[in-house]
């Protein structure tokens, strides 16, 4: 019976061009972080299933992949455990069981996939990656700030202009729901519907808040001030941790602007963020007509629900996938990067010939050139026409033939594909030969 | 409650030192195996679950994660997908689901982790990575000789000198079982105690031979010539298929030996590969003392239970958890890879003096420098001791302190913690004194 061939629903096959641009995207992410003084983790796919169960609210429960216990348990349908479901509660594991080994002020940057069991839609897959950016140990605003700054940078360095990281805090949000009266057993559902202020509108996230249970008042005082600062300000500045948050928000806008994030940082009091941990500033990228690249806040209570003790944390978690998606719309890759072939193709002139192709390939190889060989033999050039159509299918950028006479001479007959032209160069200066003739290297983003 | 901390049973977190020689082994092999015009490949890790049963025998069948289907399905226990058991059966389903999208003759290289949920042992996870090479479309012997070239410049790359690449044929194995008379139906219990040849020695397998139901006699022709070449060779020379076999064997010998694969290619009559869809040359990475690194072969059967026509296709796997543990207890990773502080920690003198200290960390990162900002105010130099503490931890190569009187003179000091020199340098020239005074970079092999 034939298989099916399709990757399973919501997962994708990455081909060799897609491959490179997700490695080139990866290596730029990669390259900041390090900049920045992040260092590199990495987390088991598995999880025991009780670290994630209960740390991602309701609905993400559902979305966590089980996995079933081996060996007598496999008939029971008992679990054990899991697939990871994002990259932070996983890091809090870690600090917890590693306390004393790390340092002080921990700072790792994690790029691993996640998989959640979400219906597949456009952009969003059930096996997608995120890089994410925490830092832990520390209270001060310099931490947002450099987190807002090293992902600005990559997307800068990645070609985005028109990005802007909105910041919002987690006790501004609850001051200034306080200030409009909504009771706090229902500020969750409050948030959930202010979230979508940008999505919706005023009138609908209104009534939104009154099906929730808040009075038409109080939801009419907060719809006012989330869509003008100046009121939101007043109102949050009346209680001790409205104003505290303020200077907060205030603390980080002003680092910010010291950093490459200048210019693109936006106080906004509507963003609330969906995860349930966060604690103090929130912070999300948004591109205009795009939506969110990725967002991040400070969570100071998550790893004590591993080690007992309340240990500050702020990070950052950038979709790898969402960008991706972005940067083909809009062209920004090179065609460099989908340039899949060989520098050279080498090919097998008659049988007997056959090592002295693969030492030919050896050889240039050894300077650094990627080097395809041909497997069959062209059977003393009957098939030559076969080996060139090849090349061109692979858009190699030359082809080498070693034939009895250029053997006998110690020459090869080397092809620019680009060009056409011909030569018989001797032995020890093809590799000089071809690279004199490659392409400069272009980068690999439009200009 | 507090939670359990540790990962889960067989599976590993990898701190930064650890990522840091992963990815540095990683690096090289996709370096070598570009150049020898592999393109890079990712299958996603969770597979409908019929793409891996009845691929790996019974008892790689037990060793797979299955996962529970989600919603409704969950209560009954139904399990939908599974995780990647190994590289070879995705790719044979990528490359039947994408016939016509890739070049005629396929070479790719995928290095992804697998999942096994083997019982966990010194050197053993269920969590792994492979790195594997595989060429689809060719029934050429330069197949396999570029494929033993390309696993041996890894080697060399990492520093490996005392690789053997074991090669053997499936075809001579049958042959030779034939003439020592062994049954058809018994074959594949003799090649399983054969295999041990090397582990358990004659008399053992000789045993297990006749405890599989093999006559004394035949299992004594056999182990004579298992263990004498010439012997070996004129037993399946006397069968036609032997004879091309060994014809066979004996080309990707000649050809190996026009690459970086000379003189460390050995042609070993025991070896016989555990996997069942081997069909022709199979390989293995032997290192004196440690046993297998890797090991491969041709199958030219699997990509036909995809796509119901006959696909000839070889490979090779390299194991980076066993190359990991072997250069670690040898010590082939040079000190450098486990520098894991920043080339500049910059401090905040004073709370006002925040923004300027970004601002000194921005200008250092644009040079391409790690730095690190110490988050903490140093309160007029009171904490000077701590950030220079924590500088130490972290193995940070310089530290940078603008004091008032620095910031009025546009000036930075600076301070080389290897040799405790400390300069005033003016703001512009940071970034080239610590570049001028950092080690050179030094070769991240030990010579």
């Amino acid at each position: 019976m034939r298989q099916l061939t399709q990757p399973a629903r919501g997962m994708r096959d990455f081909l060799p061009d897609d491959v490179r641009r997700r490695q080139y995207v990866i290596d730029i992410v990669r390259g900041v972080y390090e900049r920045y003084g992040f260092e590199p983790l990495e987390t088991p796919a598995l999880e025991n299933i009780e670290t994630l169960t209960g740390k991602y609210g309701e609905e993400g429960n559902k979305l966590i992949y089980k996995v079933l216990r081996r060996g007598e348990g496999e008939s029971s349908g008992e679990t054990d455990l899991a697939l990871r479901y994002d990259l932070t509660v996983p890091l809090a594991r870690v600090v917890a069981d590693n306390r004393g080994k790390l340092p002080k002020f921990f700072k790792r940057y994690q790029i691993q996939p996640v998989w959640r069991a979400d219906r597949p839609a456009r952009g969003r897959f059930r096996e997608f990656y995120q890089c994410d950016v925490d830092a832990i140990g520390s209270t001060s605003p310099v931490v947002e700030a450099e987190m807002i700054a090293a992902v600005s940078e990559v997307l800068q360095a990645l070609g985005f202009t028109d990005f802007v990281v909105e910041l919002n805090h987690r006790e501004l949000l609850t001051a200034m729901l306080d200030a409009g009266g909504v009771p706090a057993a229902l500020h969750a559902d409050a948030l959930v519907a202010i979230d979508k202020l940008d999505k919706i509108g005023r009138d609908k996230v209104g009534d939104d808040l009154v099906a929730r249970g808040i009075e038409r008042a109080a939801a009419d005082v907060c719809l006012r001030a989330f869509e003008d600062v100046p009121v939101f300000n007043e109102l949050v500045g009346r209680s001790e941790r409205g104003g505290a948050a303020s200077r907060n928000v205030d603390a980080i806008m002003t680092l910010a602007d010291a950093t490459p994030a200048k210019g693109h940082v936006r106080f906004t009091p509507r963003l609330a963020r969906g995860l349930s941990y966060y604690t103090g500033a929130i912070m999300e990228i948004a591109v205009e007509g795009i939506g969110s690249l990725g967002g991040g806040g400070r969570y100071d209570g998550l790893i004590g629900m591993f080690c007992g003790e309340q240990i500050p944390a702020c990070g950052f978690s950038l979709g790898l996938e969402r960008i991706l998606v972005v940067m083909a719309e809009r062209d920004m890759f090179a065609a460099k990067l989908t340039e899949a072939g060989p520098d050279v193709l080498v090919t097998i002139f008659d049988d007997e010939l056959t090592a002295e192709s693969l030492r030919l390939a050896t050889e240039l190889r050894s300077t650094d050139l990627r080097v395809e060989l041909y497997p069959d033999s062209l059977r003393g050039g009957k098939n030559l026409g076969k080996a060139f159509k090849y090349a061109d299918s692979r858009q190699a950028r030359f082809v080498a033939v070693v034939g009895q006479d250029e053997f006998k001479n110690g020459e090869v007959k080397i092809k620019n594909m680009k060009t056409g032209e011909q030569a018989a160069v001797s032995r020890k200066a093809v590799a000089q030969h071809v690279r004199a003739n490659l392409q400069p290297p272009t980068s690999r983003l439009k200009e």
